[in-house]
């Protein structure tokens, strides 16, 4: 439950331009306002709107107002080889390390073929997707994963240990639309199950545990336990493996020891850690022979036979870009709710939040 | 269900030198009958007897035997920089040519940091951790993935396009033992479904598809029909991804185009596709201070609560660290139809295959 499907609509750059405003006034300089902006609306505008202004804006301002994430980026590279670095972020906003971890990913990929890059001490970076993008136009395969507060415990556990630790790749395509894979590694949200227990509707089979760590279709049970990995203990193994880079090899924060890095945490920072990676396709493989082949086997996917009941195969990723076409062309949804805070953020800051 | 319960059992080292026999004389050199050995008698070590002599070792003497793997290596390194290579395999050896994709990675690694390295035209290279734990004795994190025939729909599909296509990583601990995860991309493999289509033994829900695409707890209907990918439409991304990179980016099969690699298929050349990676933990961090911190994570997991009926929580291959100790101690267990095939090839190969 990513997307948004109904709300009053903005067009994208109307909300661009306030955002960036927005962010000015709280200190965040010019450059920094244009990126976090980017970010949050290109997440919107694919329908990810979990990372857009809709439900990130009020708490990277909150969070910024309190001082518990800075305004002022102050990024140091710590330590840089032919083709890796680790830059201490300094709780600078997560987006800004981010640009730079994966912009110094993709220059040494161009001249060692890869590069695997990480920043420490970090923020919420927004969409793992849109960093792994990042290395699209550079004829790159792009990768990026993040740590997470924990939501999930390691089988066998009850206790919540992992974030859902997401992570993206991205593949280049030719004439078809590039392959984006983002994804949490928990099965579900915690949103999905907030919306079953709303609607006292059961769970499917594999989304959750309760606290004693038994498997539950109850949703009210799970919104005290667990969710759960995908692929159970291989999820969990995932999961781990996500905050080994990212946590602990970086020497951020992890697991249980996240003070929670949203609206529940207002009072500490979340030193998050990143990885970012790019692989140079002309390492391997001229660059339009490898698109080439990709669309092939794209449309070969497309064109395979559906099961029953379904119109359309979709390759990771096609989803949003439909969405960000239509989005485009119609705006984007922001809901009755989320507009009355953003009157208010408006009011408080002297930028009025436009009118639809 | 990789691991073998009941057998005869056979000490590793007998077995070991039985094995090396048999592949030198079909051809094999010794340094790469060693080699191949290693990997297969490791995996029996481990439990993961899918991948060890049990279930390996009459394949792959049948394909070489029939001339559609050779026993001679052959292998070029056709690209090359700084921190990637891609060797083509020239149809040797899959483990043959792993030994050295991963050598380079780890030799790359040492200078550069990180490397990325892929074989092309290659065979079944045996377990992906294999690969991913030589790396631990460098004090880097390992990778590896290799793509396979097809056994998975995408999402919304009902034609197989996309292998188990597993991967590995492997992460270096100081005192506790290291993290070593190895992963098929489907929920459960082929042989969890034969075993509760031979007992009438309804499966598990999320396990597999019907040939119409419907998810199905019959085992009859999911022997026609496909595997189900970890978490959905996730999984099915996962294997995309490693489709690309393995098949598609190194100029190798891919997805629905692979005639089959083990023993359903003896005529054609396998074509496989496998990357390799390895991250050099000290352009991170100091190795001692990494694998303390690992060692922390590990012990607090295993220290956290347990869900109810449970007595223990492992870590990522801590079960097979704990298989290949006991097996070291009593031996690895061969079925018995198995042991009178390993008495049939000693007798055409004149090598008999040893007492227990």
């Amino acid at each position: 439950m990513a997307g948004v499907d109904s709300g009053i609509m903005f067009p994208a750059l109307r909300l661009r331009e306030w955002t960036q405003e927005i962010l000015q006034r709280i200190g965040v300089s010019q450059d920094d306002a244009v990126l976090l902006t980017d970010s949050m609306i290109e997440a919107n505008l694919r329908g990810v709107d979990t990372h857009g202004i809709t439900r990130m804006l009020c708490v990277y301002v909150e969070r910024i107002q309190k001082g518990v994430m800075s305004a002022k980026t102050h990024l140091a590279v710590v330590r840089d080889k032919a083709s890796t670095a680790l830059i201490d972020c300094h709780n600078s906003i997560g987006q800004v390390g981010a640009a730079m971890a994966m912009q110094m990913a993709i220059d040494k990929a161009h001249r060692t073929g890869v590069a695997f890059t990480a920043v420490a001490h970090s923020n919420h970076y927004g969409a793992a997707a849109y960093w792994a993008m990042k290395a699209l136009p550079e004829g790159m395969i792009g990768f990026s994963s993040t740590n997470a507060p924990a939501a999930a415990a390691p089988t066998g556990g009850r206790t919540p240990m992992f974030g859902t630790n997401p992570f993206a790749i991205a593949i280049p395509a030719g004439k078809e639309l590039p392959f984006v894979l983002d994804l949490a590694t928990t099965v579900v949200a915690r949103g999905r199950i907030v919306l079953h227990a709303k609607q006292n509707k059961p769970l499917e089979p594999g989304w959750a545990f309760d606290d004693r760590g038994l498997p539950t279709l109850d949703p009210h049970a799970a919104m005290k336990g667990l969710l759960a990995p995908i692929g159970g203990y291989k999820g969990y193994g995932i999961m781990l493996a996500v905050d080994c880079l990212c946590g602990l090899l970086t020497g951020s924060n992890y697991g249980m020891h996240f003070p929670g890095f949203l609206a529940e945490n207002m009072t500490e920072p979340t030193d998050v850690g990143s990885v970012f990676a790019a692989i140079n396709v002309e390492s391997f493989m001229e660059l339009p022979e490898f698109t080439a082949a990709i669309d092939r086997a794209i449309r070969e996917i497309k064109a395979s036979n559906k099961a029953e009941g379904v119109n359309r195969i979709y390759i990771p990723g096609e989803i949003e870009f439909d969405t960000k076409s239509e989005r485009l062309a119609k705006g984007i949804p922001i809901p009755e709710a989320v507009v009355q805070d953003f009157i208010e953020l408006g009011k408080q800051l002297r930028v009025p939040f436009p009118k639809p």
